[in-house]
């Protein structure tokens, strides 16, 4: 189902993260959707690998590899991406939103591997970790409050990338059968009938109500299940109606 | 830059969280793409306002609308989306990717609120949640690893939701007003009502039938001139049983 050709050249960088916490998440999140290699420099807590419990994300964590500088964490990769908060101020690099940065890592991706840098939750990459980085990309968030939560910020990059790879094909056919006409008839009918005895319709405007009724149930576009339904329902509200 | 007509009506419902930080940092998400309406339904902390602090989310958390129930927190939407990890095994309700359904949501939030619901941490939607749902989204996670965190799962949706509010100029207005949850409900009420009276719902069945009459109601899509209609009808043929 997904393209595992795409993301396996993915390597998602974490540097210098405070929060084991956020390790986990990130792992999580990337593990959902099928990018699977985690590289992380110097982390706060050097024994994140069991501080961190974040469902499912196990495998992924103790497969992580620990890098001491962005120089090594990027060594082997082709195209190295920083992620920032920050707009237009970035003067030294060109910043692409998310979408169009997604679409130049799945294109890179194909011949060669490309890394991802999220920078610390406080103070995001340093001008040192930029340096590494052909280019910056910028999840689309509010200039009033652009700061995300770093694993947040993780799942959606890895989403984004991963999109492309699936095939939608989730939907659920259930429209089943439609209802004809026929059953249709006999609900207007029934429900006529049910509304005479009410008092509902009156005489003088029963074929007007009639021909709204049955636009009505046009309009629901039933199934032949809940026409039976209906029907049932209808034909026991009548009977008790009539044995008044 | 956003369009704020579009997330305007947007309510994210968090159903029995149980954790206080994954609201906080659900708020935190929302806020960064501009959807500012949380709702909650029972939370397990009821000091949620005041247990979680995620950064910059303080705000939006203050104004979080606390509800008693899925009914309660949808009763002024027109349209309602649950959300699921699970895939084909969900016959009772179609289930879009969240791409198909972020476009859909955006159309019907031009002309009315939209809530999306979002179950706990651990079993996510209950049966009796969906049935006040329209219809599912899911995000294409794994197969082998589909269970997102909660969070993380609101920041995608908002993020997706968001993405279209610059561009999607192609906005078709829809023609008539869809009817909001409170007018289905008491649709659903009377109708109840009447099936009693009639003995069409016998007591052991009655919750079952509850829920098969929601989802039935829910795929008609009822508009509000309908909704007016089929409740003035309904409360006629009522008063009409009831005077035995």
């Amino acid at each position: 189902m997904k393209n595992p050709a795409q993301l396996e050249n993915l390597r998602i960088v974490l540097v210098r993260t405070r929060n084991p916490l956020n390790i986990g998440a990130a792992a999580r999140a990337m593990s959902n959707f099928g990018a699977f290699h985690l590289r992380v420099v110097t982390p706060y807590e050097k024994a994140f690998r069991e501080a961190v419990s974040a469902v499912g994300a196990a495998p992924l964590l103790a497969r992580a590899e620990e890098r001491d500088s962005v120089a090594e964490a990027t060594r082997d990769c082709c195209l190295v991406i920083g992620t920032t908060a920050i707009g237009h101020r970035e003067l030294q690099h060109e910043v692409y939103s998310l979408e169009e940065a997604a679409q130049k890592i799945r294109k890179a991706t194909a011949s060669g591997r490309v890394a991802i840098l999220f920078g610390s939750e406080k103070t995001g990459l340093s001008n040192e970790d930029l340096s590494h980085c052909h280019w910056l990309l910028r999840i689309p968030t509010r200039d009033e409050h652009r700061s995300m939560n770093l694993a947040q910020a993780v799942a959606i990059v890895v989403y984004e990338i991963s999109r492309g790879a699936v095939t939608t094909k989730t939907k659920n056919k259930l429209s089943s059968n439609a209802a004809d006409m026929e059953s249709v008839n006999r609900i207007a009918q029934a429900l006529l009938e049910a509304l005479h005895i009410s008092g509902y319709i009156h005489r003088r405007s029963a074929a007007t109500a009639e021909e709204k009724l049955r636009r009505m149930l046009r309009r629901f576009e039933l199934s032949s299940a809940d026409a039976e339904v209906l029907l049932g329902m209808l034909r026991k509200v009548l009977r008790k109606l009539k044995s008044r």
